[in-house]
C-alpha cells in the first residue's frame, strides 16, 4: 500500500472548513473529488488539521493510502489542473504505518490583523479587499502590552481556558506552546491606504479546539487595554473559557506549518 | 426631484461586472436591491463604468435619482450594513441633470500585476491567494522597455487596435491618454513569500472596450521582449485589434478614480 504525505495550501474564504461533510464545499471534499478522477480510486485523506470555515492554509498536511498508479512526482500538477483556490504545493512518499495527524509533533500558525481607519475613505476600500484574510480592526493596540501577554502563553499549561466548545473531546487540555512571536508591518493596500498589519505566530505541540483565535482574542484585548496582561497566568490556572478573550474570526488564521520527527521518514 | 452622486468601492471576485443582469450576480443589480430595501422605492443606478466580470473598483462613482426619503448621509451607511464586497464609500448631493456616465471627464484605472516564480514552494501559496487580485505572471518583464511603450501610447491617438468587439460600440475611436504611469513595489506575499508587483496607472479622458487591457497585455509583451516597443506608434496607426497584444485578465484591473469639472458641482 502506498502511503504519500501531501503538502496543501487553500484560501479557506470558498469553504467550510477542511473537514467532507455533505452538501457543502469543504477542502477535504474537494481534493478526494479530485484525487478520485486522476486515479480513478476512492480516495480517503487524512488532514493533519480539521481547520474550521473560513481558515486559510500555507502548508496543511494530509496523507493519502491507496494502490494508485500515478507516480508520486505528478499528483499536484494532475490535482491543481482541476482545483483554483487549493493546491497540492508536494507529495512525497511516506513509510506505511506513517499517519499526517497522529505522527505530527507540532504546528505553527498564524494570526493576521489589521488596522483600518474607518473615517478614512481608502481605508473603507480596502477593507473590501481583506475582508476574508485578515481580522479588521479600527483601533491601534498597545504591542508593547500584547507582547507582554503573549510571553505568558508560552510554556506548558492546562489550557483549558483557551479552548471552546463542540470540538472533538481532546483527552488532556494540557498542551505546550513553544513560542508566540509578534511582528508589526506597514503597508499599502488597494487604492493607497495606509494600512498596519499585526501578526501572531504561534508554535507548539498541538492545540485545542479554537485555541489560536483565543489566544489572538485574548492579547489583542490586552493591547486594547480591556484587561491586564499581568492576568494571564490567572487566567491559565481557572481553567475557565469565560475567563479568557473572545475568539478572533477565522479570517485571520493561517496554519502556516506542520512538523514531523524525520519530516515523517524512517 | 434628488441626484445623489455615489462613490462606491467593490471587490470584483464575486461578480459577474457592474451592469445589471437576470440570473447572475452584479454590481448594479446588487446595490439596487440594497438600494429598494432601504429607500422603499424602486431605483435605477448610473454608473460611470460598465465593469466587466471580475473588475474591481476603488472609486467607481454612480447617480441615484428619485424622490427617497432618507438623508444623503446616511445612505452609505444603511446600504453598507446590507452588503459585504461592495461598499458606498460617499453620498453627495448634485444638481438634477448631473449623470455619473455622460458628465464624467476621466478616469484613473490601475493594472496590477504580480511575478511569482512557482518553482518556489510558498510563491504557489501566494498564488491562491492572489488569483482573483493580480495578473500573476511567471517571469520577470523588462520594466525599461515597459517604461518605452507607455510612452508610445500617451497622447490623443485613434485607439481602434486596442479595442476588443463586444462592447458598446462608439462613435469615436480616438481618446486622450493624459498618463501611464507605472511602479514597482517588492512585498511579502502570505507565508513569507518574496513578491515584486508591478502596477501600470492609466488615466485618460475615456477608454474603448476593453483598452486598458490591451494596453497591459501590449506592455508587457514589450516587457517580455515578444514586441518591439519602438512599434508601437505603428501598432496605434494600424487601427487594427490583431496589432496590438493580448488582453489581459479582469482580475487585475481596478478602477481608482473618476473626473468631473467641478466634481459635478454646479
Amino acid at each position: 500500500m502506498r502511503n504519500v504525505l501531501l503538502t496543501i495550501a487553500y484560501d479557506g474564504a470558498g469553504f467550510h472548513g477542511w473537514q467532507r461533510q455533505p452538501g457543502v464545499r469543504t477542502v477535504q471534499g474537494t481534493l478526494e473529488e479530485a484525487l478520485a478522477r486522476v486515479t480513478g480510486q476512492d480516495i480517503a485523506l487524512a488532514g493533519t488539521s480539521r481547520t474550521d470555515a473560513g481558515v486559510h492554509a500555507l502548508g496543511q498536511r494530509a496523507t493519502l493510502r491507496g494502490d494508485f498508479g500515478i507516480p508520486t512526482d505528478r499528483i499536484a500538477a494532475a490535482v491543481n489542473n482541476l482545483t483554483k483556490d487549493v493546491k497540492i504545493l508536494a507529495a512525497e512518499d511516506r513509510p506505511e504505518g506513517f499517519h499526517a495527524r497522529f505522527n505530527a509533533t507540532g504546528k505553527t500558525y498564524i494570526y493576521r490583523m489589521t488596522i483600518l481607519d474607518d473615517r478614512e475613505e481608502k481605508a473603507q476600500a480596502a477593507r473590501i479587499f481583506l475582508r476574508n484574510y485578515r481580522y479588521l480592526l479600527k483601533t491601534a493596540p498597545n504591542t508593547d502590552k500584547m507582547y507582554e501577554a503573549a510571553r505568558a502563553i508560552e510554556g506548558t499549561h492546562d489550557f483549558a481556558s483557551f479552548r471552546a466548545a463542540g470540538g472533538a473531546d481532546a483527552e488532556s487540555t494540557v498542551r505546550t506552546v513553544h513560542r508566540v512571536g509578534m511582528m508589526q508591518t506597514d503597508e499599502e493596500g488597494p487604492g493607497g491606504a495606509r494600512l498596519t498589519e499585526i501578526s501572531i505566530e504561534v508554535t507548539g505541540d498541538g492545540f485545542l479546539y479554537n485555541m489560536i483565535r483565543i489566544i489572538a482574542g485574548t492579547l489583542l484585548e490586552a493591547g486594547l487595554g480591556k484587561r491586564n496582561p499581568a492576568g494571564i497566568p490567572d487566567v491559565i490556572g481557572a481553567r475557565d473559557r469565560a475567563r479568557a478573550g473572545h475568539t478572533a474570526p477565522a479570517s485571520g488564521l493561517y496554519l502556516k506549518k506542520v512538523y514531523f520527527e524525520n519530516d515523517g521518514n524512517e
